[in-house]
């Protein structure tokens, strides 16, 4: 008999995971806290649009989905950089032919359901997760109208996200459970740019603009509709900060003086400024993610990370994938299928998350940094060269699903020290493609 | 118009609070989950005797308590060190007359709340915080019977222990709440040494008394009744751990292997190893502490600590002595209060929580170590002729409340650093107490 399935929690990590399970014959029941993002207008201006790369797109590829969500998808082959002083960069996130895929969440999402439900999943909206009886094996919904619902199940999923109701019910039965929540200093505002009176982008669209400036920084996602979704990234507190910007003139002369070539793009950025919401950062491990062979929490509800590195969806449907391939191996013996999930997954979602807050140094300091983008160039020339040998922190993260996240980390720490070693050596503007600086790394990428 | 305050939590933090509080005229209730502990037998096993010190005293001095505490705590000067070779040690605290005391946690309970009533607060038991109603200031108990009641607060504060229910209220309804909560490896396990058949104590009665074994320890302190009350701090996992010590037998041969004088003192250890809970440690930090005028953590629900370095109690009542500094110098002005009182505590609560965890390392590993034993002779040297020059590590923690947490923390940072260079002296286990090591001491110290 196959187990009766709850996931709670129709996100996008949910709603594919659904898709995984009912394909495979289990009888999924899909409960989300929601209503249904496919007859209601979504709440707007918080949405971060989505980068999907090559390990999101391996795991939609193996239900099917990856070419219907390519012709959703616009391709951004690099960093659009808007420097401080006008000029502008260009700066490729891999070799000829890489690229991540602007997508937006609410379309994806709305595709992921319709396809969990053609295969049989059944979709319960508006129905809050209450309580977790661990012992009977029960979950307890909370309804619009104060009715109360329970489900039984052999089989729990918690993909609720980051503040996961399912996992506080895990933690409070939990006699040793590790939790860290914290959040990082800045927080994010959406603005919009428009398309152009002729109804064209109004910037290079197949890029994803940033306008680095150590502190803080504005990113540019471009839309199907010619639009870009843009993203603030700002300090909450100290000299410019939401705190500080608290009169639309004060707003005015910052991003004149900061953003100069993005504010005429943006007619209403004043009015959105005040008008759409200041939404916080987190950062979520804990442990463990798995009960016996009845519950596991997934996606953002096991690691909720930030979005610098672009890769929270990604991880989470990375996730599903490896859940998937653990069922083959072990047979639909669930209790060594969730613990070894748990063992693989754990430390790489400790190491992607760790990534993503470093990557937030790289994008709002970092890629505006001359000796930066030559380290950069260097290792590209390295990777062009020796693919074996070398591949950046970056493509290992973004376009090498074989490779996981904990073995990124940890090669692009060593990686890191040798290049910082290369960095040192007098004259390395100059001669940074010789024959004498790739053999110097080669030599010590060897000897590791 | 005074406040209502009400208080989660009569464990020994909300008594104490509720007695300063109260004596200060306002009108104060104190509502516990448990039922009343004057009336009812405790749940033993799980006890770890308190060791209070210079810290808790003073804040029981303040309520005029100190004298009347004394009288039923064990004086402590030193510890007294079992080693594994069947030798044993005595190594002091402090100077001449410095100690900590062993009290039990039901006695001065007891004590507090006899007090906190009579100083006219009112106390509820079996009361559990169920919800709180930010918006209108309530909070939701439910009673036994599943019955419900409300209290409506002007001040409410979360006095409930490292798993607060109150701290779940406030973190489920801030928008950046910073949370973590993580055990250590090792659990305790509770243990008995009985007085001796002509009804003294088993061992020497004024000295905490430990077995080091680097990975894992027993301790013991005494109690008025003649007895101990042992504790086993061990792994959960590993070669020697709970988990592998599942029979009678192997925990005979484990005992009498490695505490060999304790196995003749503890007659039913066998059958409380099995029969008593394995508890496990957990530390939990967290932030904001306050909201506004209207809430504040305290004790363990804001600052959970491992027992290591005996201070979980004596941060606490330190707590409602700094809380009630700040009402006379703000004049009851309670957000600027509640505002100081995290900016004072919270940076104590992290560094007295770090600090423990190392105390760990130190109390089962170290004090079996002859250098850590010079290094503690010589720096006990220093602070005998140089007090104002040098005063140890555990010195500043447990007898100068006057020396904030977070800067002993970092005193004893730097103390070690010299400490290190100092020990790498070439024959320095016999010149330690040579003018040599002296003034290379003070030159250091000087040197800051």
């Amino acid at each position: 008999m196959k187990k009766e399935v709850v996931i709670a929690g129709a996100g996008l990590v949910g709603s594919l995971l659904s898709i995984y399970l009912s394909k495979r014959g289990y009888k999924v029941k899909l409960y989300e806290r929601r209503p249904d993002m496919r007859k209601e207008t979504m709440s707007a201006g918080r949405s971060i649009n989505l980068a999907l790369s090559d390990r999101g797109l391996l795991a939609l590829e193996k239900v099917g989905l990856s070419d219907e969500i390519k012709k959703i998808a616009i391709p951004m082959h690099g960093r659009y950089i808007h420097n401080a002083d006008g000029t502008t960069a260009f700066q490729p996130y891999g070799k000829e032919g890489q690229f991540i895929n602007s997508v937006s969440r609410a379309t994806l999402n709305c595709k992921l359901m319709d396809l969990a439900e053609q295969h049989g999943t059944e979709i319960f909206f508006d129905h809050k997760c209450d309580t977790i009886d661990w012992e009977n094996n029960t979950i307890h919904f909370e309804l619009p109208n104060s009715q109360q619902k329970k489900e039984e199940f052999d089989l729990l999923f918690g993909a609720d996200g980051a503040f996961s109701a399912t996992r506080l019910q895990h933690q409070l039965q939990h006699p040793k459970f590790e939790y860290h929540q914290y959040y990082i200093d800045c927080g994010y505002k959406e603005l919009t740019i428009p398309p152009t009176p002729s109804g064209e982008f109004a910037m290079e669209v197949n890029a994803l603009h940033i306008w680095p400036r150590k502190d803080y920084m504005l990113i540019a996602l471009p839309n199907l509709d010619k639009t870009f979704t843009c993203t603030l990234f700002f300090p909450y507190e100290g000299k410019f900060s939401f705190e500080k910007l608290d009169t639309e003139e004060k707003v005015k002369v910052f991003f004149e003086t900061n953003f100069a070539d993005a504010v005429p793009l943006m007619p209403d950025y004043i009015n959105e400024f005040f008008t759409n919401p200041t939404s916080s950062l987190v950062t979520v491990k804990c442990y463990p993610w798995v009960r016996k062979d009845k519950f596991a929490l997934i996606g953002d509800a096991a690691h909720a990370i930030v979005p610098f590195f672009g890769q929270g969806m990604n991880c989470g449907f990375e996730d599903c994938r490896v859940l998937d391939e653990l069922i083959d191996k072990y047979s639909e013996n669930w209790e060594t299928i969730l613990e070894e999930y748990q063992e693989l997954r754990k430390p790489d979602g400790d190491a992607i998350a760790d990534m993503a807050i470093a990557n937030f140094t790289e994008m709002r300091d970092k890629t505006a940094d001359p000796v930066f983008l030559l380290q950069k160039k260097i290792e590209a020339r390295i990777h062009e060269k020796h693919p074996d040998k070398w591949i950046p922190a970056y493509s290992q993260v973004t376009f090498s699903p074989q490779i996981r996240y904990s073995t990124a980390y940890n090669n692009a720490l060593r990686q890191e020290i040798i290049m910082q070693h290369v960095m040192l050596k007098p004259g390395i503007a100059e001669k940074w493609d010789s024959e004498e600086i790739e053999k110097l790394i080669l030599e010590k990428v060897s000897r590791r």
